[in-house]
């Protein structure tokens, strides 16, 4: 670290790359006060800000000793003291204030003009984050998400639900840039991370940062390894998800078992059920929801406690689902409620929420009480009766308002609440001794993912083929996560959302499925609307599709197994940006809808409708096509596309080599 | 005036109302700078803020002599100078500033909860401003202008033309608060007014005003003198108004002839024919265009010349159109191109303006010499020529980055422009010596249209029934402009825009006209794909309906020619919010669609589709329903509202009511 003092101003470089370059007419932070209001309607979220002051600290005293400590101010008025030191191996800058009614910073990060940056979480829209300004708050991910499309204005309008680009799940104040360095602050408020301009990226947070933390490398690879040393990785994931398919079912015990039998019976690897209705259903006017009271419900799953072991030792695994909420007609509601475990509201009352046609109270998961009570209800209820795995949903909807145990402000801890749910599951499943055993997928998260969600899903894609909201935008989600350490990554088989218009096809189906092939986790899902949508089941043609792309799956275990467990060491994603392995190659940089599967596999998926050949961008290496053989040495090629036959490259140097060319065959 | 200081602050009072609270909390003033960007496709603007800075002046100092000269400023850096005083029974407060870097300053002016606010020029969505914030900025209007709508959402992403709840050809910084007062200032920047909060209304300016003015009266009637002593009155309209119906045709001598002949044989009193392709047509991948070469084209209209005074001599005017910018495929453009009096770019070329399949250049108005130039084109081309009125189009476009004559910024100059634009119409109109005799009418405007626009009218409606941008959306617009010392308003009957599913139906078009009888001016449109809509000749019974209010709209001129008086000598406008002559009934300051047609009339227009009654709120008075001479003496009422009886109710003790009641028997 080093701080270049110059006639009106400074330059701090780090391992020899400009950190910040600060000057009177360019200061590089900002104080300021200001208010948000928050109006959450079903997890979407409309905030307004209403800014009362915003002052560049433009004076600076200097104290050099090792360390550079920093005193910013605005003569006799604003100050924040900035101490940067070096810890382990990384740039640490702390911060300070004399004033505590500031609530608003602005730092601006040296940028330059072609530097690229990438991660803030779970990104859908764009990978390459440059050129746009990317507010962090947990959310619903909306409907549409491109103000451009017809389904995005009917959302807005229906439901105030249509998101835009950055409406996300998972946002993380996390990036990498170009430069080989990444970004990372534990901070939670709400913040807006500006990349718009050619010199500086402007980051905004709406409370003072205890920190932040800047690290530089030779090598992305060795980026990712650090922010996982940072932020801790995920466990590998069991054995048993590389058996086949996790068929997405719904409607009770027989139900499920006469689909896996047809399934089984065409030839199908079938590695589990997910049946998110295991705790029941309701009938609301907007459709069949789920009970949200968080155990087996035995009038519509009959004899399930036996028929769990039953299809155990048939080598099927049962799944099921919980959220952090507990709806107000449910035991464990009424018991939580009693014991003073749901969040408040500002007179002290259960905080209900709508979720739609019901209410629901949020699990105070401040209260160490609170966490404890329904860490054993996910221990008891979900992994002793025999899950082994359910999609751990929401965490998006803590209001800002609420009043929360610890006291702490619910606007800081909105953002990290998902985080908080995903310790809870893991610690359950931990404290059971189960990891890599029994597993839980998330779809919200935040700083702390990273260690805590064994499994990310890429939450509710509308059926379709746009970019924003349908297949197309799994791919910059899984890479974005990837490039803030969050390494597993798969996607309902399908997309979810069926709204509208909307209708799967079997195209997009099948489509769905040949991608998903090459994700470390293949599992259906019906949709909201399952009967406006084309099925796994829906006919024999798709059933056989399913079950070949199953056995792919399968037989590339081996190498996906490898995968997994060097993510579990060292934070390196299954599923990777190009240009984390072709690091000269500019073309690599803002290919964002090709991926590497690992080091050797090359992934370019079919992600419109009604095409038979695909066009692929190939970096220089010795590739082949998966399905033919064919060879290839780079650049921008053709290929037949059929279903059934995606896009896959293999190196031809891959040790796993031989193994892809078998699967090649299936 | 009085400026009283407390412990942390001060109150400055005028004529016992509080202007300005100030406290070291909630500072009064704030300044800083920023950078915006505009982009404009069309005369749509995006317009991008990028916040540098924002320092609330705290601290102040104080030399209260006779006026109060107060500096306000933040220790030892940022300052303004704010000297009240008063002037011409005004309060004046001057600006300075020490930095001339600060382009930006926030002014909160004190504010009460149930305070409401009105004018900001021509407001489209609400008359009572209150709860929202009002961007400044002479633009297209939109097409829809509400994100809830599927007509904006489709000229969002078809045309970028959407607009919304502000967007206004005529916004201006003027307005009056229910406490009486008027605020002005002559700032052209930028602005964005926001009235949301309950204790203040926060003024934000991009450019530091040089000063703002504002007034106390006792009456809303006071005010509205005051305003119109301040900023000017419009003249008197020319006699020939009130004869009847201008009709809107194209198309040529011969059809322009005989329409004419076909609406006078049934009966209806025609005072003019309005011909905007009287300078010729051309065909465009967008439809036919009109040539923006302002003379009049032969070959189109042969032997108008002559036909013009044949009209005129049968008592029917022949109006023609113009707006400040030449197609560069015209003469005109090549001479003022030639002359040096073309706007141009920064490279020092004209600046040519995308008008959608054609390009045209601006007339640069801040060159005397191109003023004159043009003006002596309206008036040789237009007023010699024998054109009795004109539709001076447009004033929108004039981009933020052209380089002007007079070295004024365009980014100060671009809200001045439509202003300049009526300015150049009216003296040449008045320099030929026809004041009341020839006039013009606008849709754009800024502060100096209320002296130098003869006429407004509405711009370009839907032609629908939505309450944004349909017919509804007519009313709030008079009555804001009247708020702003603009009294004389009509609208194109029918509407305009006529796009996507769009297509004026026969109900739509009576009920127009219904409303339009009482308004100063009758005047239809055939709206942008005429073949599309219901024209006033589609049917005897479209054309007998018109002929019929056209009587009616003929025999009220007593009335109407002293409202226009009075608008003339006073600024009371025409058409008048409902609570100006009613201050004492708090339900008359929010109504938006009924209004007083005068003292002596209430016109309460059918602005929804498929009714046969209606309901109207009346203050209390006694009151005639013009139609059934049914007396009422005010509340909330229900009357039959067939088409051609629109719910007009007049005062019984009127000098007038002799009239009205034989109107009511038409």
């Amino acid at each position: 670290m080093k701080l270049i003092e110059h006639s009106n101003g400074f330059t701090l470089n780090y391992k020899n790359e400009v950190v910040i370059e600060h000057t009177e007419e360019n200061p590089f932070i900002f104080v300021g006060k200001g208010h948000a209001t928050y109006d959450m309607y079903r997890g979407n979220f409309k905030i307004e800000e209403n800014i009362f002051e915003r002052i560049p600290l433009i004076n600076y005293k200097l104290e050099n000793d090792d360390n550079v400590k920093l005193t910013m101010y605005t003569e006799g008025y604003k100050m924040l003291q900035l101490d940067f030191y070096e810890e382990a191996g990384r740039l640490i800058c702390k911060l300070n204030t004399n004033d505590e009614a500031i609530n608003r910073v602005w730092i601006r990060l040296y940028a330059e003009k072609e530097e690229k940056v990438y991660g803030l979480g779970e990104q859908f829209s764009y990978f390459n984050l440059r050129g746009k300004n990317f507010p962090l708050w947990v959310s619903e991910q909306g409907v549409g998400r491109n103000k451009q499309t017809y389904e995005t204005f009917l959302a807005d309008v229906e439901d105030k639900a249509g998101g835009d680009y950055y409406s996300t799940f998972f946002p993380e104040p996390t990036f990498v840039s170009s430069r080989k360095y990444f970004f990372h602050t534990d901070e939670s408020s709400y913040m807006n991370f500006n990349f718009k301009e050619n010199n500086y990226h402007e980051l905004e947070f709406w409370h003072v940062p205890d920190k932040f933390i800047i690290s530089r490398k030779d090598s992305f690879l060795e980026l990712l390894e650090d922010i996982t040393a940072l932020l801790g990785r995920q466990a590998e994931l069991p054995e048993w998800i590389y058996d086949g398919v996790i068929l997405g079912i719904q409607g009770g015990t027989e139900t499920c078992l006469d689909k896996v039998k047809k399934a089984k019976e065409l030839g199908m690897p079938v590695a589990g059920i997910w049946a998110q209705d295991w705790e029941g259903k309701r009938i609301t006017p907007f459709g069949k929801r789920l009970m949200w009271n968080w155990q087996w419900n035995e009038e519509m799953y009959p004899g399930l406690d036996t028929e769990i072991k039953k299809l155990s030792a048939e080598g099927i695994k049962f799944l099921g689902y919980a959220n952090p909420y507990l709806a107000i007609e449910g035991n464990l509601f009424k018991e939580a409620s009693g014991k003073g475990y749901i969040v408040k509201n500002h007179i002290g009352e259960d905080y209900l929420i709508d979720m739609g046609c019901f209410y629901a109270g949020v699990v105070d998961l401040t209260n160490p009480k609170a966490f404890e009570w329904y860490k054993n209800v996910i221990k008891v209820n979900l992994i002793d009766f025999g899950l082994a795995g359910w999609m751990a949903d929401f965490g998006e909807y803590l209001p800002t308002d609420a009043v929360l145990y610890s006291g702490e402000s619910a606007e800081l801890l909105h953002n990290k609440w998902p985080a908080l749910w995903a310790r809870l599951n893991y610690e359950a499943v931990e404290e059971r001794g189960k990891l890599g055993e029994v597993f839980f997928f998330m779809r919200a998260g935040f700083t702390g993912s990273q260690k805590y969600s064994t499994m990310m899903w890429a939450g509710d894609q509308n059926v379709n083929w746009s970019l924003d909201d349908g297949l197309a935008s799994v791919i910059p989600a899984a890479l974005s996560l990837g490039m803030c350490g969050v390494g597993l990554h798969h996607s309902d088989i399908g997309g979810y959302t069926t709204l509208y218009h909307m209708k799967r096809t079997k195209e997009l189906m099948k489509r769905w499925i040949d991608f998903s092939a090459f994700t470390p986790m293949m599992r259906t899902h019906e949709g909201n609307r399952p009967d406006d949508n084309w099925q796994f089941d829906s006919d024999v043609d798709t059933l056989m599709h399913l079950a070949r792309m199953g056995k792919v799956f399968n037989k590339l275990s081996p190498y996906t197994k490898a995968l997994v467990k060097e993510n579990s060491d060292k934070g390196i994603p299954v599923m990777r940006p190009v240009f984390l392995h072709y690091e000269e190659d500019e073309t690599c940089y803002n290919l964002q809808y090709e991926y590497l599967y690992g080091r050797d596999i090359l992934a370019a998926p079919v992600y419109k409708e009604g095409v038979e050949k695909w066009n692929v961008y190939l970096p220089k290496d010795n590739w082949v096509h998966i399905w033919t053989g064919e060879e290839f040495t780079g650049g921008e090629i053709e290929v037949e596309a059929k279903e059934g036959y995606p896009p896959i490259f293999y190196r031809k140097q891959s040790e796993y080599s031989k193994l892809f060319s078998e699967v090649g065959k299936i």
